[in-house]
């Protein structure tokens, strides 16, 4: 099996913020039980920062980083940015306090991280850059619709961080498969509608909740339900492997239903990562987190394959096999 | 000189709206006469927007496209997104009629266009896409500060489109050489510091202002002047030319006096390429369409070299010599 990509990574950082919000407390915001919120969404605790965006991807940075030296090149991969303008890639630079590394952000909402991978792998190739720093950071409490009380029970905060190179002669690290879809038929379903220049914040006729997170969680779910088996399935046989050869599959974290549904991309439940339980789903630094927690926990390791895979908004699809 | 990286621009589409803003009527708006705007800005005209951005993108992608096949990756490269939640490039698609086509966003403020154009040479040169659209579209007529006199009167709404492909055999088109820096000593210097987590549209504590485009342009000035004549010409030097054998340079359109302060980069005025007399400064399509219109004009042809340069907010630093 040929690396598509080679690719290394050689650190890993993450950053869960010290406030827990239980479901009883999100429940008391949103006139539901605990027990209500854990049987639809799965999440117990979920976490709030803060701190902004970027000094909470510096926390995951500098442990990513080590002793090591800074990056030549810093991608930012959240979902939501600092703010609109600059690029929040600039403020994470700022928070590390660097000045004069490249840097601009990746973004396919929930699963930039991936896409942000990808694209990291290719300037590793040409040699364009050597040491990259992903970064995906969200606070995706500050945009909780409380009338939305699933969507709103979901979110919590989080950061994480990869540092990415070449592998050393010999090592086989590196991207076996990779594919990105995007579907705008499902582009209604989770949205933040306001932010940019169509629903600007200063338009009379923009309401709060324009501004809020709101997502259609049933009809994405069924949406991704009909697209990601055979999305993941053809990936296996263009590889000629079976999920028997993956160590761990590690999904977008929308929720335990969201997350147990790639068992019908055919993986046993067991090989399935999931830590919505846990901090909810984290956005765009959900991916990453889970990736840099499994490994924390040694559910994988040097040589084995990983699948990373999710659906975020757009509805965007993305699956990349890697070896580790 | 050998190529850096292949790349050859097969198509290309421009939008500029029909609805013209004279110096004089902007000028009504933040009580300054079109005199002070155009000695100022060196502006006289910009135009304003009822389309919104993606709407925007699909024209000018469409000219791009002309009678060839669908891209098979649509990349994003706007100053601002459409909305915050999901990406302006599923948005752009859905405009376009399209479906399943793999899309994202590459964003670095006002020089996104020359960060997708280098990223997009390395997915071409992997093989992992063939055909890439490129759209840069943005309406900075909406988030006008007319608070700010200077910024307000330089914003204009545009959009440009290129496709690209790996050149034919024989063909010398491609990337000669590229570089971006990022200084965020200078983020607080362009900014629009609502849309994101840090300063969320609901918090009370935002005011109107901060949702807007704010620019200390004379700092913004002073910082790029200091940085970009040795930016640019570490790049002549690492490629053994001179401005002689440029045939075009080709700035970000960020008013009359940042465009030709490229004659400290040593370029002559002649070769110096501005249109923001005619349009303004369009954020994220002023590099693109100061390309595709360069083009259109005729002041240069395959097999020359062009240069893309500019500051963007950031301050974010970019460079490339792209032999058409």
């Amino acid at each position: 099996m040929k690396q598509m990509l080679p690719l290394k990574v050689v650190g890993t950082g993450s950053y869960v913020p010290p406030n827990v919000e239980t479901s009883a407390e999100v429940g008391a915001r949103i006139g539901r039980s605990a027990r209500w919120i854990e049987s639809r969404t799965g999440v117990r605790t979920r976490y709030r920062s803060d701190l902004p965006m970027e000094e909470m991807a510096a926390i995951a940075a500098r442990q990513a980083l080590g002793d090591g030296d800074p990056p030549d090149l810093i991608l930012n991969a959240s979902g939501v940015p600092r703010q609109t303008v600059p690029d929040s890639s600039v403020y994470m630079q700022s928070a590390l306090g660097w000045e004069g590394i490249p840097s601009f952000t990746i973004h396919a909402t929930c699963i930039s991280f991936v896409v942000a991978l990808h694209t990291a792998a290719h300037f590793l190739q040409s040699g364009a850059y050597q040491r990259i720093l992903i970064l995906s950071s969200d606070r995706g409490t500050v945009g909780r619709n409380f009338d939305q009380p699933e969507s709103a029970a979901l979110l919590g905060d989080a950061a994480a961080a990869v540092v990415v190179e070449l592998p050393g002669d010999g090592e086989e690290s590196g991207i076996l498969a990779y594919r990105l879809q995007s579907f705008p038929s499902g582009a209604d379903l989770t949205t933040i509608k306001g932010g940019g220049t169509h629903l600007h914040p200063n338009d009379p006729r923009v309401t709060p909740g324009d501004n809020l997170f709101t997502m259609h969680g049933t009809r994405v779910f069924r949406m991704a339900r009909k697209i990601m088996p055979e999305f993941c399935r053809s990936q296996y046989r263009q590889l000629g492997i079976s999920v028997d050869d993956i160590a761990l599959c590690i999904p977008h974290q929308t929720s335990k239903r969201g997350v147990m549904a790639y068992t019908h991309a055919d993986f046993p439940e067991e090989k399935i990562f999931s830590m919505v339980e846990e901090v909810g789903n984290t956005v765009g630094a959900a991916i990453p987190l889970a990736l840099v927690t499994a490994l924390d926990r040694g559910r994988f390791g040097r040589g084995d394959l990983v699948f990373l895979v999710g659906t975020g908004a757009g509805l965007s699809c993305v699956a990349m096999t890697l070896r580790w």
